[in-house]
């Protein structure tokens, strides 16, 4: 894509009302536009973002055996009845709306009844299970402040997965796998290393549950890190039985902040005993089902990459979720230097390498600038030198390290 | 995927609650749930069908040179007051809700004043256009009534593109690439020959607009078609002066039912004036924008493609949005024909063939009824036959026939 036909333009001021690092960077390189508090439009660049990290989530829920489906926003009064929880005494951020005959309905903030309900249809016997499904999709929910950005949204883009299962041991194994997949995913959106697996409470399904924190000043957690066995526990559950629990020890542990970008529940029969939703096993018996759920706040990890991953000058985007591959910058207007740039812009494209190309007739400073508060993790720079040399200077985002390639050799690197 | 990892079953019996063709189908066959009249969840069949539109939909807005983003589905109420379409006596689809602080919201029944209202912050200039915008994403409307399945729905995903233009030839020249790009899409998705660029009325916005509309006994839409011209005209303007303007004869036209499964419009600078978004020309003299409104229901789309490609037996998806390319189905239990099969699933997974193979263990009639009411565009079926022979038999769901071939060719001809 060429710069000059991206309609949004960076902006050097941060915008007034916002205090988050993360809606303050991707507002001013325009990757997101504020409808309301808590509240985003997507723009070019940030949905590109989004779809990649949705697309990451996807191939790892994919390898789990996760089966994808998409449900509704519109949410039936009855079915949320069923376990209490269409009580706005109960559930504190539900969206309520009303069709024209008067019948209440509400907006979904998860989906477990929902989805429970509509397996009555499906399952029935030991065959039907296990069962993994999952989808990427909008929740809202009526938070009463909201100043995080991205990280805390009124409207946003959530990936849960529900699990279904005959035994404990069927449950347990999955589980397990869970966290390793999750994991996965959050290496692969580039902060593995800041991510662990904590221990925590397990709210109103069981006594213990699993989130995955990521640590950072601005987050709203406070965990307790064991730094070689990669493990840690939530300030929620830190007394001794939650430390013997979860096998950590009071003086290996570091006090840290964090951010919660996914979670993990054993939620037991909780929704699937009151919806009758059981299974007949080999010999004729009806069974309850053991459920589980696995969330993933999409919109949530994308604002966590850019307060953890970003410096005085702006984002740093991890390669594989980067909104293009190479930032081709060309500088000044040398007929020759544009050509070449130009060249290499379409050859890229014929390569299929994604490629953002700054084919603007701005100063160096400008561009370099911009290129720098985008984020993308290549920058590639045409410049007199390019057209003396041959050579091609390459700009690595997160070291700030530049060094020379030729073409062909930096081709061969980015084909997919 | 194999069928017996799919947890939706087909149906013999049509849902009681459904009178739409559609609806009945595509439940039947395990596409889509229903969870309330008008609110649909799409099962991982119905999902595969649905990207595969969005996908031919992405294609032909970015070869217009549309700019994929999304929007919001919460409104705020200023944004809606400025052209007047906040007050449910001019607008009465709304679903409204509230936030915590009694501060109404709506749910986005389409976009154009949050589009226009956004580019406030971008566009300025007459470098800035022209800008053509598109987005695919879940619309709410509050309809009294909702019976057509999931052509008309309460909750449905739409894509609308927005073009920002200087000139009335420029808006022209794009209005008109636009049309051709429709009957592209409607092509691919195997209903080309059957709809039509209609003209009509034009609403609010000017005198005329264009729908497409397709020929369906299931349509609420009266158009007249000229068969010879590609053409026709909507009865709510076929007068002289609609026949005149669209360049048609009443002498050359068949009356027929249709369903609209797109619409395009000039909508001139009725949103854009009022939100002050205006460029200044090369002169540095302020100008207006004319806009323009580009709608394809994505998910009544397919609805329609049910509606008139399906037989007694089942749907008939045409090949680009089939929800695989082929439908492996293996005959009886004899060991080498099992194995027979399972190599040629994982044959086709490793060459990148999409395969819903069926290796359930039932009679060869229910798999064959099963396949039949998927619709899944090419069958393979795989029994002694394919063991002694070396012949694959291929049946081609649309027109019936069953041709041979070997694994090589077939291979070939699949393989993207």
């Amino acid at each position: 894509m060429r710069q000059s036909d991206l309609f949004t333009k960076t902006r050097k001021e941060a915008p007034k009302d916002e205090v988050s690092k993360n809606a303050i960077l991707l507002t001013r390189a325009g990757f997101i536009n504020k409808e309301m508090a808590g509240v985003y439009s997507y723009l070019p660049l940030g949905l590109k973002v989004l779809k990649k990290i949705e697309n990451i989530i996807r191939e790892e829920m994919n390898a789990l055996g996760g089966k994808e489906l998409v449900l509704t926003s519109l949410q039936r009064k009855d079915v949320w009845e069923k376990v209490g929880r269409w009580d706005d005494k109960n559930v504190d951020v539900w969206f309520k709306t009303k069709l024209k005959d008067n019948v209440e309905l509400g907006l979904g903030f998860t989906h477990d009844e929902q989805i429970v309900n509509l397996l009555t249809e499906y399952v029935s016997s030991y065959k039907d299970l296990p069962l993994y499904l999952y989808q990427i999709q909008t929740k809202f929910r009526n938070e009463l402040r909201v100043k995080s950005g991205i990280m805390r949204g009124r409207e946003f883009v959530m990936k849960d997965l529900y699990s279904f299962t005959r035994t404990e041991e069927e449950q347990d194994e999955f589980y397990e796998k869970a966290k390793k997949s999750y994991m996965k995913v959050f290496s692969r959106c580039g902060i593995g290393d800041i991510t662990f697996c904590t221990f925590a409470s397990g709210g109103t399904f069981s006594k213990y549950s699993h989130e995955f924190q990521t640590l950072s000043l601005a987050g709203e957690d406070i965990i307790y890190v064991d730094e070689k066995k990669n493990l840690a526990i939530n300030k929620d559950v830190f007394d001794e039985e939650g430390l013997v629990t979860a096998g950590l020890k009071r003086d290996d542990l570091v006090e840290r902040k964090s951010i919660e970008v996914g979670n993990i529940f054993k939620q037991g029969t909780k929704y699937t005993d009151p919806f009758n939703l059981y299974y007949q096993d080999e010999n004729g018996k009806k069974q309850s089902i053991l459920m589980g759920g696995y969330g993933i706040g999409v919109t949530r990890l994308m604002g966590t990459v850019v307060e953890v991953l970003s410096d005085d000058k702006g984002i740093i985007w991890p390669e594989e979720i980067s909104p293009f591959q190479v930032h081709l910058v060309s500088l000044g207007n040398d007929e020759n230097v544009i050509k070449l740039a130009d060249e290499i812009y379409k050859t890229f494209q014929k390569e299929g390498i994604e490629v953002l190309y700054d084919d603007r007739n701005v100063r160096a400073g400008e561009k370099f600038a911009d290129s720098d508060l985008i984020g993308i993790s290549t920058r590639l720079v045409i410049g007199d030198k390019a057209l003396e040399s041959k050579k091609l200077e390459v700009k690595d985002r997160s070291s700030g390290q530049t060094t020379e390639t030729d073409l062909k050799s930096f081709i061969k690197k980015f084909k997919k």
